[in-house]
């Protein structure tokens, strides 16, 4: 069997093909740990040809392989065990095009996206994700998870913003469609298959990305709402007079205000503790002062009419920056844990209160936790958690995700509203996936990777 | 073989089971010519329950059926030989919820999407997709064959707009998400498979659709420019400046331009006949005067820069009305030929002049053509083209379809980019999708449909 090496350094140069001490030196740094990788060797390829002869010889020797990009998932799915071969795609590195008449932008899977965000605003457009690890992830990964953030309220999941893709099936077969039309019924949407599926069916080596011309004006207000019916109220009023320019709308719970911006942080709070809900909402636009207007117009009417209670606009770029940090900023919340536990859930957008309300109840049943602060891009009926506890004991950490999962099934809610299932979350799939689902899913796997060498048992 | 009919029968209830005269008498009228339909039963199920038994039924014997839902679809999907079984969703016509606060739809399969435009209407929302057949398709349909638009640019194909659904497999197992959330990376997104694979992996039962608030305000514009360069110039300025409210951007070419408003329409030309090309431009907001005045504006200052060469705005309802009514109907394009003959073209967008000119430029040499009519949502690089001939002889035929879509391979364009594959365009797959795509097209074909009995034969 471990000719695999030597059949790889073959094909490849043996430049591309890490083993023994170098597999350890060099990516000890990256699992925010101080264990070295364990793996039998780590790969190189620079190429889509590299990635398709790699598959073709893993495939026939039954090698189980975990991809490996910017390494900044949250849910365990680039862990490895010491049989496990690591393909990196940090070679992968090259930006082919930007395009200004189509607004695509074409890419090898190894680009990290902050360059491609630097590389877009350069020819005056914007590729419109955006999110805390920009500096590290890579658009390979970014796309294999359908990676969500900030914006998604208008642009879209990732999913949404990839027009054309190239992907290596586990036995080294190159599915490529690298198109930059926006418009293409011609048969399956194939890339789709690999879009979310957080590489266990192909791996992705390219992609044409959709930019959109970048906005000439932003603007910013945190508003103090007393009731979640009205949070509602404002979305749709908001939405509507904005009209296409509503970008962000960010609710924060009065706890985790508190916290954000608390003494012993570098963020005064624009608004007082007064109120039971924060929402920061962003829009983005043509005219600063004409939207500025409109937003300040829009804002005193639902003042006028008790939508809201209280709200403050950003006047600069420096309280721009001064909202944003304080939503961003989430290691505030997690200084104030001892073991910070993290959750991203997906609740439709009604019953986000009664729902978060009834597991701050049941949490309350544990005594041993310490804080837990909810907040959430809640547009998209999204709410993230992050619950303190002082203990890594296992039966705490089941009696917490238990109460904050339970209510999902029922409400056709999910375990996973951008993170994705990795290995960590896999125990909860059925929680929001149906035995029926779960199998079609085990189906896919089995008919692209029947030899189940491709990051093995994540997600099912 | 013939007891299918009378177990289907007795699972059913006969009143749902139609054959001999009965499948002749009621559906002979849909195909737009004077045959009867061909099949040898039509089955009308009401509930999702039906849809599965009928799947485990047609499993077991393996009977070849094929869906039926409003007819619309314009590459013979739906055509039907005398051992198939039609299976209509006629009966499938709930809306069953229209959610104000999730901004959601709840459908069945046979809604008809203006049923489906008028109750988001109700509450002040909008389903932005919208075409011409609006009045018979189907959301089955229209979601098993993503349909596109006028407003794609904005709102996306009909995938953009689906947030839940459910499925029935071939061997009648129901695959059910029906979720009201805009988030769920919770496993591999199965509805992505049922989604514009025109029925051929499943039959979609039900959808979540995903509303937005209803614009306030819409306003349109018809622009004259010389120069496709300036045609682009002008979509990225407009896109920029009306930053989220440009919804529609249609190109008209001269020709086509001067028969849409030839004297015998009822359609006077808002432009004179000067210019190469017409777009005509659409903003949904938020206030009609202020909209007004800011595109308005816009359009001077491409008129000052000499982007563009003329310029009319809607002043009224009746404009409107009368601006879109020289793009939308297309009959009066139809009426200029004996037979016509329609093409649904994606070109990447800098390459559509070239593209279109040197098709124009190779279908002059076939001098039996009476008219070539060239339009498109040309910032979605669609390219429509009417082309009128004198003849049914499959040898024209053949030779006008080559040189359209000759081109497509080589440039990454698409033989379809909204109305599908299904029977017609089967020939012509191999120019945009390669051999390894189109052999994991058929390798999932095999796997979700083993005995072959869904839509048999379409796209693949």
């Amino acid at each position: 069997m471990e000719n695999i090496i030597s059949t790889l350094q073959q094909q490849l140069g043996s430049e591309k093909v890490l083993t023994g001490a170098a597999v350890k030196a060099r990516f000890h740094h990256i699992w925010h740990t101080d264990q070295p990788l364990t793996a039998k060797a780590v790969l190189l390829p620079d190429s889509t040809e590299d990635m398709a002869q790699i598959m073709q010889i893993c495939h026939k020797y039954e090698q189980p392989v975990v991809v490996h990009g910017g390494l900044t998932g949250l849910v365990g799915g680039t862990e490895t065990q010491s049989h496990d071969i690591v393909i990196s795609t940090e070679q992968l590195s090259n930006i082919e095009e930007v395009d200004e008449k189509s607004r695509t932008m074409t890419v090898q899977a190894g680009v990290i996206l902050q360059q491609i965000q630097e590389a877009a605003k350069e020819k005056d457009l914007l590729f419109p994700l955006n999110f805390g690890a920009k500096g590290t992830a890579q658009i390979g990964g970014i796309i294999s998870t359908n990676a969500g953030g900030l914006r998604v309220f208008r642009y879209g999941m990732t999913r949404n913003l990839v027009l054309g893709l190239e992907a290596v099936l586990p036995d080294g077969t190159v599915i490529s469609s690298m198109k930059k039309i926006i418009k293409d019924n011609s048969g399956y949407d194939l890339k789709q298959l690999f879009i979310g599926s957080e590489g266990t069916l192909g791996i992705i080596t390219k992609a044409v990305l959709k930019l959109t011309e970048a906005p000439q004006s932003r603007n910013s207000a945190f508003i103090g709402i007393n009731d979640y019916d009205n949070v509602i109220r404002l979305l749709k009023y908001m939405d509507k007079g904005l009209a296409g320019t509503l970008s962000g709308y960010e609710l924060i719970w009065n706890s985790t205000y508190r916290t954000m911006t608390s003494p012993s942080t570098s963020s005064k709070p624009p608004l007082s503790y007064d109120y039971k809900y924060y929402v920061l909402l962003e829009s983005l636009g043509s005219d600063y002062e004409k939207d500025r207007q409109q937003l300040e117009q829009l804002l005193e009417h639902t003042l006028t009419e008790g939508i809201i209670q209280d709200a403050v606009l950003a006047n600069s770029a420096a309280d721009l920056q001064w909202f944003w940090t304080i939503r961003e900023d989430v290691h505030v919340l997690v200084s104030q844990c001892t073991y910070d536990h993290h959750f991203d859930i997906s609740i439709p957008i009604p019953l986000i209160e009664t729902v978060v309300d009834s597991i701050i109840a049941e949490l309350a049943g544990i005594e041993e936790i310490e804080c837990i602060f909810p907040f959430g891009h809640i547009a998209d009926g999204n709410v993230h958690f992050i619950i303190g506890r002082p203990t890594k004991e296992e039966a705490i950490i089941k009696k917490i995700n238990d109460i904050v999962y339970a209510p999902l099934k029922k409400i056709g809610g999910s375990v996973s509203a951008e993170h994705g299932v990795g290995l960590h979350k896999k125990s909860f799939l059925s929680l929001c996936r149906t035995p029926a689902e779960i199998q079609l899913m085990k189906t896919l796997k089995q008919t692209l990777d029947p030899k189940h060498i491709l990051n093995r048992g994540r997600i099912i």
